[in-house]
C-alpha cells in the first residue's frame, strides 16, 4: 500500500486546506493524516493520503500541485512511503548507538535502508559484519563524503560521531544530516558535555538530537529527553544514564525524519507526531 | 475575537475533510487550527475557525451544517470560543484541588465561569468567600443536584468529592462531570489508593482525570501522570507527592475539556491538544 | 519529640562512622536516619537521632561534639527539629510561587514560621492578609535587608522576585537565600528565560532552584525539573507549563533546606532525601 | 580491589549502627558505603567497606559477625565484590530485551557472568553465537532447571520468557529469579498488557521488574518506569514504546541485584540505590 505525504510551508492565507483536501478528494485519493499548524503568519501542513485508488500517476502529481504550490508561494516536497531512503551511520569509538539503531531497523522501527557504515574506528567493524552491512573506515571527511556519495546516502546520521564537519559538507546535506548531543542543548555545547554537567552539579541531564548545520551544536533541534541524577552519581553513572538518553532521542528523530514528520522553520522544527 | 469549534465523529468515508474545509472556506471563515484522527474505520475531527468575516450568522451555522451531518451521519457539537460555560465544583476536606482550580481560573487559564462550590465539610467556605463564589453545603445529593441546575451548572468538577454519585445524576451530566482519582487507574480503583499502592510496594504512583459513569473509576481517562516514589517514602510523603499530580491532572483536563478538546468514543478519549 | 540532626563534611579516614555512631549510643540516643556520601576524598554525613532518652543537654551536645569535630577536622553544623527557622518571602508581579508556599505551608509541609512577606510591588499585600502574615512593600534593597533583619529571617525564598541582590547582602546569607530560576540552567540564564527558549525552539523546558551567590543564576543547584512542549505551545503555554514547574522545585528546595538535608560543597550541593 | 557487603534486617534497636560500625572500624576496614532504612520497627541496612586493610579473612567474617547476628536475631547476607555471579537468561520469541542485556554486559555495566541463554524457540540462537554465550532449546521446565543447576547458575532473569514457572521451581530460586512483566503492575497483570492498556485506553503504559513469586505477576516489585500515550498510538506504536521501558526496566533490576542493592520484605523491596 502505498501513500503520498506532501510536507508545504506558506504564508498562511484563507482556502489553502479548502484547496488541498479539495485536490486531494476530486482525485480519489483518500487522506489518511491531516496536521497543520500556523505559527504566526505561517501555516506548516503534512498531509498523508491513500493512493491505490488516486487517479494521478505517482511521478506526475507534483506537476498536477504546481499551479497551488505556485498560487500560495509554497514551499513543498512530495514523499511516498514505498520509497526506502538510503541511510549512512558515521560513528567513532562509542557504539551503542550504532547498535541501537541497528536493531530498531531490524524490528522494523525505521523505513529506511542502511546501506553504509562509516568509522575513523575499527570497533564497529565487526558490528557491521553481524548485520551484513558495508563498513568503510575513512580517515577523512573527503573520504567519507566520497562513500556516501558511491553508496547514494539520503540520510546521514553521526551515532556519536566526533568528528566536525566542513561547512561545506553540512551545506550539501541540509536537513539531512542528524546528530546526538549528549547534552540537553543549549547547556554544554561542545566537548565532554557529562564532565561539563558533573562539574556544574545539575540535578537532570540529558540529550538532544538535532540537524546539523555549519555552527557546532547549534542546528534545529529535532528532539530531547532528560534523565534525574544525583549526587550519589558518579561521572561515569551519568555516562551510562545519558547513553539510554542518546539512544532514545536519536532513533525518535530518525524515525520522524524518515516518517516525513519534520518541518524546519528559522532554526527550530516543527513535528507532526 | 470570536471563532467556531466544531467536534465531529463519524465512520469515514473519503471526502469528509475537504467539504468540511470547503464549506467553510465559501463562506469566508478562516480555519484556525484543524486536527483528525483515524481510528480503525472512525474518523474523529476538531476544528476552529474565525468567524470575524464569516457569513452565517452563529445561530444558524449548525442548522446550515446539517445536510453535510446529515450526508455522513456525523455526531457533531458547535461551540464558539466566545461563550464562557459555567462550572461547579464540589469538594469534600481536601482542599487542595479546590485552591488550584481557583487559582489557574484567576491566572486566566480556564475560559469558564466558577459561580458554584458545593461541599459536604465546611473547610471550603472560607475559600469560596476569598474568591467571591456561592457556597452551599450539600448534605445530600437532592440537594447538591437542585444547586446545579438552579445556577445552571454546565460542567461539574469533582475536586476530591468523596461522595458516589447515583447513576441517575450521572447520566443527566454525561461527559460534563470531571472526576480526580489519586491513583493511576485501572491500578487501586476504590477508597484509599495511596493505602493500596504503600501496601503493595510500588515504585511509581499517578493520579487520573476521567469522566464519571456509572460504574466506579471506571469512565473515559482524560489524562494520567505519574510520579517516582521509593522505599524512603512514607504513607504521608505518597500523599504529600500525589497531592501535586492531583492538582496538574484535574487542571489539565477541565482545561481540555473547556477547549473542546475532548471526544469521547468507546470508554476512551481522543484529545486535541 | 525533638531529634538532633548533625551535618557534617570533612576529610574522609576509617573511623568517623563508628566514632559518630558510637557517641550516639553512648548517651543514649536512637538513630533515626543516617546518610553518608563520599566524593573522592571528602565525606559527607548527614545522622538524625532522637533526643527523649539522650543524656546531654541540647546545647551541650555541640560542645560534646568538640573533641571529634577537632580531630577530623570536620565542618559541623547541629539542628533541633523543634526549632522552627523564620522564612520571609521575597516576591515581585509573578504570585503563583508564592501562594503555592503558603498553601504547602497552611497543609504543614514546611517545618518552619513564615512571618514576613517582602515585595517591590502592591499585588501580594491581599494574599500576606488572607494568611495573616506581615507584608512589606520595600522598594530598595536596603529596606528589605532591614526588615529582614528586624524580623529576624533565618532563611530567605525569592519566590520570583525580579531585583538583583548585592553582593553584600547575599554575603550576609550564605546558603541561606533559596531563588526559583524560570530556566533549565545554565542554559538560559538572565532575563526572560521563556522567550530565550522559545526562540531556541528547545522541545523541554525547565526551571531551577538554587541557592543565591554573589554571581547571578550561578549559585548552588538544589533541585531542578523539567516539562515536554512541542512546536504548538505558545510562549503563553511555555510560561504556564513553567509555572507549575517552578512551584514544585521551589518548595521541594524549601522542604530540604528546612529538613536539613542539603550540605553545600563546591558550588554543588549534597542532598540527603 | 575486594570490598564486602553486608545487606542485614532485624527489629530496631539501639547501638546496631554503632555496633556493625564499631566492628568494621576495629578491625580495620574502610567504610564506602552505608545505607540504612527505618520501616516501623524494622531497621534495613547496607554496609559497604573496603578489605584491603582488614583483619579478617573473607572466609571468617560471618563468623566473627555471628555474636552481633545473634544478639540483634538478624538476617544477615554478606557478599564480596570480588565474585562475579553466574546469570543464566531465559527468553521466547522477543528478543529485545536479551539484546539489551548483552550489549550492557558487553559494556561492563553487570558485574555478573552469562554463561547461559535457555529458550523455547529458536530466534535467540543467532544472538549467543555472537557473545559466544551456550544457547540451550529447552522445551520444559524440567529441561530448564536441569540446565540451570548444571551451569550453577545463581540469578535466572526472564527477559520475556513466555511460560510460567512451577511454584517447586520459583522455591528454589526464591527472590533470585527476576522478571519483566510490560505493564504497570498491578495494572494489566497476565496475558496480553498492552492490549488490555490499549483497551482501556489510558494514557501512560508502564512496565516492571519484579521478583518471581508463586502467585502470577505478583512478587516483589524492584523497579518501574512510565511513558506516555496518546490516542494517536496505535497498539504497535505502544508495543514499540513498551519496549524502551522493558529493557530500562529490566537492566536496572539486574544491575541493582548483582550490586546487593536489594532488600525483600513484606512482599515489598527496599532498594539502597
Amino acid at each position: 500500500m502505498n501513500s503520498a505525504i506532501l510536507l508545504l510551508s506558506c504564508r498562511d492565507k484563507k482556502g489553502i486546506v479548502a484547496k488541498i483536501s479539495d485536490f486531494i478528494y476530486r482525485h480519489k485519493g483518500n487522506i489518511e493524516h491531516a496536521d497543520q499548524h500556523i505559527d504566526g503568519e505561517t501555516l506548516f501542513m503534512r498531509i498523508q493520503w491513500a493512493l491505490n485508488k488516486f487517479d494521478i500517476a505517482d511521478e506526475k502529481i507534483i506537476l498536477t500541485l504546481k499551479p497551488l504550490i505556485d498560487e500560495f508561494k509554497m514551499e513543498a516536497a512530495l514523499h511516498f512511503t514505498k520509497d526506502l531512503p538510503r541511510v549512512g551511520i558515521l560513528v567513532s569509538r562509542h557504539v551503542h548507538c550504532l547498535y541501537d539503531l541497528l536493531l530498531r531497523h531490524q524490528e522494523g522501527q525505521f523505513k529506511c535502508t542502511i546501506p553504509l557504515i562509516i568509522s575513523n574506528h575499527q570497533e564497529a567493524r565487526k558490528i557491521a559484519d553481524y548485520f551484513s552491512i558495508k563498513f568503510v573506515h575513512a580517515k577523512s571527511e573527503v573520504q567519507a563524503a566520497a562513500e556516501l556519495k558511491k553508496e547514494n546516502i539520503e540520510i546521514a546520521v553521526l551515532a556519536r560521531y566526533m568528528q566536525i564537519l566542513s561547512s561545506k559538507f553540512v551545506k550539501k546535506y541540509k536537513n539531512r544530516i542528524i546528530n546526538i548531543h549528549h547534552s540537553f542543548l543549549p547547556a554544554f555545547a561542545g566537548g565532554n558535555p557529562y564532565e561539563q554537567a558533573y562539574a556544574k552539579g545539575v540535578k537532570i541531564i540529558g540529550a538532544t538530537s538535532h540537524y546539523v548545520t555549519a555552527k557546532l551544536d547549534d542546528g534545529p533541534i529535532i528532539e530531547q529527553n532528560t534523565v534525574r541524577i544525583s549526587h550519589r552519581d558518579t561521572l561515569d553513572d551519568l555516562k551510562r544514564k545519558g547513553k539510554d538518553l542518546e539512544k532514545l532521542v536519536l532513533s525518535r528523530a530518525l524515525r520522524w525524519h524518515l516518517e516525513r514528520k519534520i518541518l524546519v522553520y528559522s532554526n527550530k522544527t516543527v513535528i507532526f507526531d
